[in-house]
């Protein structure tokens, strides 16, 4: 059953404030809470409905609480909850280091909680775990962004960081979007490197320009000004990973 | 100044049954507007702060009325509308013909607003102009479809339409995104065709399938389980106009 004090705790957690005093977040929907439920977070509690609590491996961590769709609805962002919610504790933001063969992600400012999730989701669908982000890029655990990421993020990483900061120390290549760069279908992205996404309205800051060692360009067929900041990152997975 | 009928008209227009009775939509944005007075579409009014209305050309279409910055936050969707709004008349519904060198995009219940505006959008900057759309895909003229497309509302045309019957006619090669078709990196895209997005739930409908005569798959090299629509679409385009 579900207390009042408990619906207080869960819905406070759409708050960032509240997310960071009780190390807490949530995480929506039955596909979302099944990868939980595989992944390596610390499960506090599932609520779902009965038919949902009776799916999952008995073995499962966190404990159960069945509520009813209307409870449901009540507790989280979603619409329409599809009969799942659970409350995972947050991890620390520890320092990601990044291998010589391998790829990761520099987010600048990504502000809107929608395209970070969908950056997340790309970023696992290309292979790609890692990514570091501009402290002022949307939280990784708004329940929006959890959303978008249609479980995915449980398996890339995000690291908060100062960026001129981090890339002051790092030996990759650095690739980042400009409109006068080379463009991405002719680029040899061999096998590693960090590719920085700019904010959604004025794309990359000027103070990360000096560390940007491969200046590239998505080529435009047609006459839209610029491209949504995940679409952008997707275009650029995708001829990275053709080499 | 803003009348409170005005205003009222001008509210009911972000629900689709008014929208479709007055036959007019409403643009929000300083830049989607300025993109509106370039294009052919019908301009009804242009509401602005004073600095706005006055950096627009003199012989610009549509009624002026001179808002407040407040006052513009209470007409439209966005929590903050940076100075301008305006009130344009919808197109009818003409069916589109797709030539035999061109690309054009197919939308399979497209439900989500923002997907749809960002779909228009990536088009746009790849340099296609038409799609066709089933009846369930999200409307054209919702103001979050129009802010989502960041203007390239002007530069595409969509057709509403029942899809089966649509694709039976064509004489196309017809794309279509599976799990088991070919890698879009080795596909050649030769110089035109439909491209078919299945919905962001189910994918596309079975009853599509007989229209299908190239089935393309984009290659995870993750463990995501799908793509979001919109970087699907995007990542097509991508990959089509490479030939």
């Amino acid at each position: 059953m579900l207390s009042k004090a408990n619906a207080k705790f869960i819905k406070s957690l759409q708050v960032k404030k509240y997310r960071k005093q009780e190390q807490c977040f949530m995480i929506e929907g039955a596909k979302s809470v099944l990868e939980l439920l595989r992944s390596d977070f610390e499960v506090v509690q599932v609520l779902g409905t009965r038919d949902f609590l009776e799916s999952i491996p008995h073995g499962a961590p966190g404990e159960r609480i069945e509520v009813s769709d209307a409870e449901l609805q009540g507790l989280g962002e979603f619409q329409t909850n599809n009969s799942a919610l659970a409350i995972a504790r947050m991890k620390p933001n520890n320092i990601i280091s990044v291998a010589d063969q391998e790829f990761a992600l520099v987010l600048d400012d990504i502000r809107d909680p929608g395209n970070l999730g969908t950056i997340i989701r790309t970023a696992d669908w290309y292979g790609i775990h890692k990514i570091i982000a501009s402290a002022e890029t949307a939280d990784f655990y708004n329940p929006k962004v959890i959303s978008a990421t249609m479980g995915s993020f449980t398996r890339v990483n995000v690291f908060y960081t100062d960026l001129p900061q981090y890339l002051n120390g790092v030996r990759h290549k650095v690739f980042g979007a400009f409109l006068d760069g080379k463009n991405i279908h002719d680029v040899s992205f061999a096998s590693g490197g960090l590719v920085v996404i700019g904010n959604e309205s004025r794309g990359i800051s000027p103070t990360l320009d000096r560390y940007i060692t491969d200046k590239i360009t998505i080529p435009r067929y047609g006459e839209a000004e610029s491209l949504n900041a995940a679409i952008a990152t997707a275009i650029i997975c995708d001829n990275l990973r053709r080499g």
